[in-house]
């Protein structure tokens, strides 16, 4: 079956940004807040949202795993999220959900490709393959000094494979975001991800509903 | 790390063909032989050979999972791949060993794209990525009848979930392998899988013998 095959009715919307930014959380307040308003819509996680994909997830943040290759890394990423495009997102889409993914492709760029000092064109290219060049309708990226990032992350208990990098790691990786963001002006959102949850919350919301309006309006998704 | 960056000093050899004709076994004799004649030879297995590997051969031979989407397959096939190449056979190679290997990008091709009705080059130029484009110097391929493939499999206790698909799944594998050692001949060398298992491992070890030679005259490895 051919991806292109799907008609795309509901709006696709990715959350980036590093460990401790909130994602998780400002997800579910947008989630709460679009389905106040009778708009229906779902939820997924990467890597993860599917049965396959959670089973990749458990070898990618299994911490002792420390000989994983860049390599090995990229191409994982990229099964998990190809079973959640064809199993879930585009199901989904077909039939006018709103779909909310944390994390998509931009984070196997920013953290497999300028984090790991990988093949920019070729995580690309795996991605466009894994996908069939499914791109969010929206990005918010929710950007946070690193330091800031850190200490949120040195609060909570756990700490997986991704979160045990350097602190030079991940300055890298908010300038790769950031980087991206410029080149996509249209479909990305850059939000401040620090100060009152409820109030970042209503910031992407009220951006995300002028969208569904305008893509009601203009059937052009 | 590039993966160019390595010196290739041995020989790789990656043994292909359905599932039953008998390339576990004739690669343990084809090893004992070598090993007979002073050369230093390792044996993997795709997909697994490596810790990561056999977490992902876990999740792809899961018969329970019949909801895995071929993109996803071939991507875990490939990340499988990647991790062997890069933490095991690259440096084997440079070490001067010999490689035998069962199963390679071959079996991806074949399974993948023809079996699976798969874009070929789609699955081409993802293992370009995941092995750096490494390819074996020579590749056995065990050919035998479907009917007889068939019977060997249900002569098995347990079954797969590949080895679950139907016999015109099956055909196709053996006519996508016939077609891609007629596309590199220098590389393939066509094994009839029938008859005595020891005369096949001759034949086997004999045509390996002289590349050995060869390429020890030639250094050109």
């Amino acid at each position: 079956m051919k991806l292109e095959a799907f008609a795309v009715k509901g709006l696709f919307v990715s959350f980036e940004g590093p460990e401790g930014a909130g994602k998780t959380t400002q997800i579910m307040l947008v989630r709460n807040f679009l389905q106040a308003q009778g708009i229906p819509c779902v939820t997924y996680r990467e890597p993860g949202g599917t049965r396959i994909g959670d089973a990749i997830r458990e070898i990618l943040l299994n911490p002792e795993l420390t000989e994983m290759k860049p390599r090995t890394e990229m191409l994982l990423y990229a099964a998990s999220r190809a079973q959640l495009v064809e199993q879930e997102i585009l199901p989904a889409l077909t039939k006018g959900y709103t779909v909310l993914c944390d994390r998509y492709v931009d984070s196997s760029i920013v953290y497999q490709s300028i984090g790991a000092n990988w093949e920019l064109e070729e995580v690309i290219a795996v991605n466009q393959i894994a996908t069939g060049n499914l791109k969010p309708h929206r990005t918010y990226l929710l950007d946070l000094p690193v330091e800031l990032s850190q200490k949120r992350l040195q609060a909570r208990n756990q700490r997986d494979r991704m979160e045990l990098k350097d602190v030079s790691f991940h300055s890298r990786v908010r300038e790769g975001y950031l980087s991206l963001a410029k080149k996509e002006p249209e479909r990305f959102r850059m939000i401040k991800a620090i100060g009152n949850i409820e109030d970042i919350g209503k910031q992407i919301a009220n951006d995300l509903l002028d969208l569904v309006k305008e893509s009601q309006a203009n059937h052009n998704f």
